[in-house]
């Protein structure tokens, strides 16, 4: 239904686009129509959409610094040279490296039954045979910063605390504090262990993983997160009396494995200096293929960037495409990518980053500096048809732009509907058939008509940098 | 919306119920007020929905002949008696005992990757460390068994045949040929094991488990089933070329392990001898804690026959409850039940069992003599206010009431609502937060408005016997 909407608004605003176009003088007629001719053919993509399927497919999970990843940035080379992409190259940097061997919990005693875990990135192992001990329940990670060491020694800590379900995502980050900190804070109270209640919006019997809190490769404790009906079991449980489980995590860890940013493009036509960065990010969690995150994204923007690529000569300024290795584990790709790049960031122009799944797009927030604003204005108008609407000049960017954000580089936020994502993100449910064909066709065509926007036009979006970045 | 719906209906139809009363003259007058006020009770149903929380809480999973079935069964008598039930006891006997120890499977070669399986009951152990193999895909069991034993010799069948949602429940009859018959079929053609795409409705990443063809405890071959985004990998991956697995099955088998039925009894005011049967089955599959299948059955015909035992004298005619065990395995209770009763199924007035989840009854279905089917049109006047449609008089009964049904038993099928039912069962999914309380407790009401009207009643519901049993 949805679909059937955009389409009939995208061509009933191109019949009356030139009128329209009168009134926004500071539009080139020329780039605008372009613009929207790519949109059009983005809500017919195939090149995005295969590409996510062939990785998901292909390669499969693609956890950061594993074998894996590598055989990934291999096929996405191979891929974007096939492509017709100029300067494919992989940008090697290195990591802390983690990943599960052996994750299994279970209640022992009166009530024995298994329960379903998965490890958080940078647990521990626990003794070989795992830890036996009483669980402590916490309703919040606000709970277990206010509790006393007595409660807490010797024991398993439970933190339970639910996640809202929003459109936005903004659930996530409050949730996502217990995932981070129990092991660091359970530790200093004399824990062995930390379960939490799995970050997510989904009530089926699928775990959550995801980064914690660490130095290098470990955090401060075994840690692992129960799917939310066995949360609930334990809390059951708790209701009838004492729990004791036993929760047996074996992991590997070790510092400096390989991992690295793709990078393809199409070089600009008159001022090939000047970038136009697009990204996403090549890794995934280990439990799923990632197809949501972020092999969606990975395809959204190599789809746009190859529409651009074949609607005829190149834009002015070049289109940057990277594929950033290892943003579950901490953001190594964009980190190493500002630092590697830090040189010329002041010529990128504008920076966009996909990495919130598949659904339509619903706000195109910005990050420009004053003088631009009308700019940003244009860009709305130019999205609407295709259901987007006009967001709000506080544009983060991304995971791993967030980093250029803050050096001054411009960036957009073409936001997504997430209202779902939470159900599959990090679990093992991430796979190729969660992505809804024409909704990840509308982020296509949003991202081919800005891009192509900006890349063609000399629009100037730049505000002042918040932050100094080093060189490498 | 449906629950606000029914309240309203059923207040609707009490407050005219004297005057709709007298059309019926062959219902009591007094036996309809009291089922119609034992089915209001239900509505707001307690004891019901807390057993099957607390055999699905303090047990957890039930896998037939366990050591978890035996507790369940513990625990079950030492409930039902605390509930005030008479004639508690455990009628004990064996069936072949499998459970699976190790269940792993990957994809080899150039693209390795794991894949989320889970064995069939009665699948064969593969030799240590698995068995690789190339993958056969078939459509459909009918394409198996058209199929050469040159295609198929020495690979791995896959059947992706996949399974129709359905309100009434008929599509999984379809499906489920495929995990029946796969591996005696795949090793008749030389197979080395055999891979079905999960029975259900769900697109989750859970792999549905449930029994195989087998002699004894074990079937032909190593059998699991994907998750249905595994057996889509698969396909996608077939596309590309020859996709080579790794299986590795690991299994204990075994015969007589010990299993029983769990039967408590309301006895007869009057007719002691005559027995009104309710049942759901005790057992469930070790993948998850049985909530729909069949913690909640239980929970609904203990839950009724409760309501019906506090609300004054007993009836007239016995109540029987009867948590049958090792159904999943092969309807091992069922049997035993028909022949260590045999000397006695012609006292029993009626049977029926719940063991289709927890959702609204939409539809009563009889199967009585001609001279009752007045009978049945009461009971359907009775439901309706409930939202129970008037069913047809080809009920089947239940899965180990079929047995009684075939001897002759009268046996009516309450039908649930079943449209998402095959999104959970015999999943690691079916855990109790899959009931919807208000839901569950329409099926309590029906059951308290039926049972309660023909036990007290002195209805002939006999029709002739289509088979004869033997005595044991």
């Amino acid at each position: 239904m949805t679909k059937v909407h955009v389409f009939g608004a995208l061509a009933l605003f191109l019949a009356g686009c030139s009128a329209q176009a009168d009134e926004t003088p500071s539009f080139d007629l020329e780039v605008k129509a372009k613009a929207e001719a790519l949109m059009t053919a983005g809500l017919s993509d195939d090149v995005g959409l295969k590409f996510v399927e062939d990785l998901t497919t292909e390669i499969g999970p693609r956890l950061a610094g594993s074998e894996a990843e590598k055989r990934a940035r291999d096929w996405a080379v191979a891929e974007l040279n096939a492509l017709g992409f100029k300067n494919v190259r992989v940008e090697d940097f290195t990591i802390p490296y983690w990943q599960r061997v052996l994750e299994e919990a279970s209640i022992i005693g009166d009530h024995p039954q298994k329960l379903i875990i998965t490890a958080l990135g940078g647990s521990k192992s626990t003794p070989e045979g795992g830890v036996e001990a009483n669980i402590v329940r916490f309703e919040s990670m606000a709970e277990l910063n206010a509790a006393s060491r007595d409660d807490i020694e010797g024991k398993i800590v439970f933190i339970d605390q639910k996640m809202t379900r929003t459109q936005d995502g903004s659930g996530y980050g409050t949730a996502n504090t217990k995932r981070r900190e129990c092991a660091g804070t359970a530790a200093d109270h004399g824990a062995v262990a930390c379960l939490i209640r799995s970050v997510g919006t989904q009530h089926r019997r699928f775990p959550h993983t995801g980064g914690m809190a660490r130095k290098g490769p470990l955090g401060a404790l075994p840690a692992a997160a129960l799917s939310p009906p066995d949360a609930d079991q334990i809390t059951r449980l708790l209701e009838r009396g004492p729990v004791t489980a036993r929760v047996n995590i074996q992991v590997e860890a070790y510092e400096d494995a390989p991992s690295g940013n793709v990078i393809a493009e199409i070089p600009g036509r008159t001022h090939p200096d000047e970038i136009v960065l697009i990204g996403c990010h090549l890794d995934s969690w280990d439990l799923a293929t990632g197809a949501l995150d972020d092999g969606a994204g990975c395809g959204i923007v190599v789809g746009a960037a190859k529409l651009i690529m074949e609607s005829g000569q190149a834009p002015r300024r070049t289109i940057r495409v990277v594929l950033y290795g290892a943003e579950e584990v901490g953001l190594f790709g964009g980190t190493a990518y500002a630092r590697q790049h830090a040189d010329e960031l002041a010529n990128h122009v504008l920076a966009a980053e996909s990495d919130f799944g598949a659904r339509m797009i619903w706000s195109f927030q910005t990050r420009f500096g004053d003088g631009a604003l009308d700019y940003a204005k244009e860009l709305h108008a130019l999205l609407e048809p295709l259901g987007v609407g006009a967001g709000d000049n506080n544009a983060f960017g991304g995971p791993d732009i967030g980093i250029l954000a803050r050096a001054g580089v411009p960036v957009v936020t073409p936001r997504q509907n997430g209202i779902d994502y939470f159900d599959f993100h990090h679990t093992p449910d991430d796979t190729f058939d969660k992505i809804i064909p024409d909704e990840f066709r509308q982020n296509v065509a949003v991202y081919a008509g800005f891009v192509y926007a900006v890349a063609e036009s000399g629009w100037d979006l730049r505000k002042p940098a918040t932050e100094t970045l080093g060189t490498e």
